[in-house]
């Protein structure tokens, strides 16, 4: 049996961006399991698998269909449970949802401030029009002027990583000795920025940015494959 | 044998309020262990058990000695696996440090701020003239100063909560279904605002709140064993 993976895409399928999607493959990846990636654009999603999902990444493994990549890993783990663990048991699990809504309530804001026309750009055009409605509506604002709000983020974003930092005083993982699915949550927001913007989020020399190194080089490079923007 | 907590204290002995004391008593309470409390103030720390220790908590758990409220939690869980869990495997374990850095790196230094004249004004005459000196040479200012920045943080403090918001959508504690010392690290930095500060940094209906009340009520109430100021 193959999996199938349906992945967010834009114009370039070679170069995937959806964090969340970014999340799953690594999880896959990390229990060892194949699977063929479905790429989708954004305006596609509501048309696949019969109407059965209104986000991607959406995994078809058998019969099950499973959206939501923290709901996937979930599901990896219960399906899964003699290849390695993502969670690391339950208070890694239970972690794992704080270390999602650090990722997604700090860094993700940011990143699309700071990338919003950079992903515009990588769309499809009947996927452009649908984002820029929809993120219109979201902001309040026209998507220049996100952009241009996303200006000061760049400024602020290094503070932001200080939990980090501290954590990678003592590990090298969130995980802790090796990588876990808490990594891949964080690794998947940074992936993201690297794929679709050439703003430098990350300094030399930062214990962050030597842990992203490290995640870029799980699974024979998995991360590598495809190249910052 | 009775375990020996040396304990941060001000002028009121019974209104302790270091943050990271309240995560080891806590870390006690869930262990099920007894433990007698002898409180310090700043300056005396250096003399305590042969200057064993340049910080509280420190721990005197038969011949051992452990300071620092994390080292403590992990002694306790090695020493007494019998006992309930306080990071529920080793991804929790790994996860905590994040908590940790989270907490200290976000919440701590905007509580500092909030609360510097309600800490200095707590202390012992000995001890103010400690905390004035080390903590203008921290930051680099007066303690007044520092007192004016910590009024904008008061607006900005609710904002900073959101991984715990997205966090209680999904599970009532940071450790799951219950408490776990992830949940003790977030509940010390807001116990020691409760207990300084008259400024109310939760408000009613939050998620955090509940949370923070369910807290409060854990080990029969022992965290409103100390009004709040």
């Amino acid at each position: 049996m193959i999996r199938k993976l349906y992945a967010l895409c834009g114009t370039d399928r070679t170069r995937p961006f959806s964090p969340h999607v970014w999340k799953t493959k690594l999880s896959l990846m990390h229990k060892g399991l194949d699977f063929d990636v479905a790429p989708v654009g954004f305006t596609q999603i509501p048309r696949i698998e019969q109407g059965a999902t209104k986000i991607v990444p959406l995994l078809r493994d058998g019969d099950r269909l499973v959206s939501d990549s923290f709901d996937i890993a979930l599901h990896l783990e219960a399906t899964y449970p003699e290849r390695p663990p993502l969670f690391g048991g339950e208070g890694g699990k239970a972690a794992a949802r704080f270390v999602e809504g650090w990722s997604q309530m700090t860094l993700h804001p940011m990143i699309g401030r700071i990338a919003i026309m950079d992903i515009h750009d990588r769309l499809d055009p009947v996927d452009r029009a649908y984002f820029r409605q929809s993120r219109e509506q979201r902001f309040g604002k026209p998507l220049e002027a996100v952009a241009e709000a996303g200006q000061a983020d760049i400024e602020t974003f290094s503070a932001k990583l200080e939990p980090l930092r501290h954590m990678l005083k003592f590990q090298p993982f969130l995980g802790g000795d090796g990588p876990l699915f808490s990594d891949y949550i964080v690794f998947g927001a940074l992936q993201w920025a690297r794929i679709v913007s050439r703003q430098c989020l990350l300094a030399d020399g930062d214990l962050v940015t030597a842990w992203f190194e490290r995640c870029l080089d799980l699974h024979d490079g998995f991360g590598r494959s495809v190249t910052a923007a």
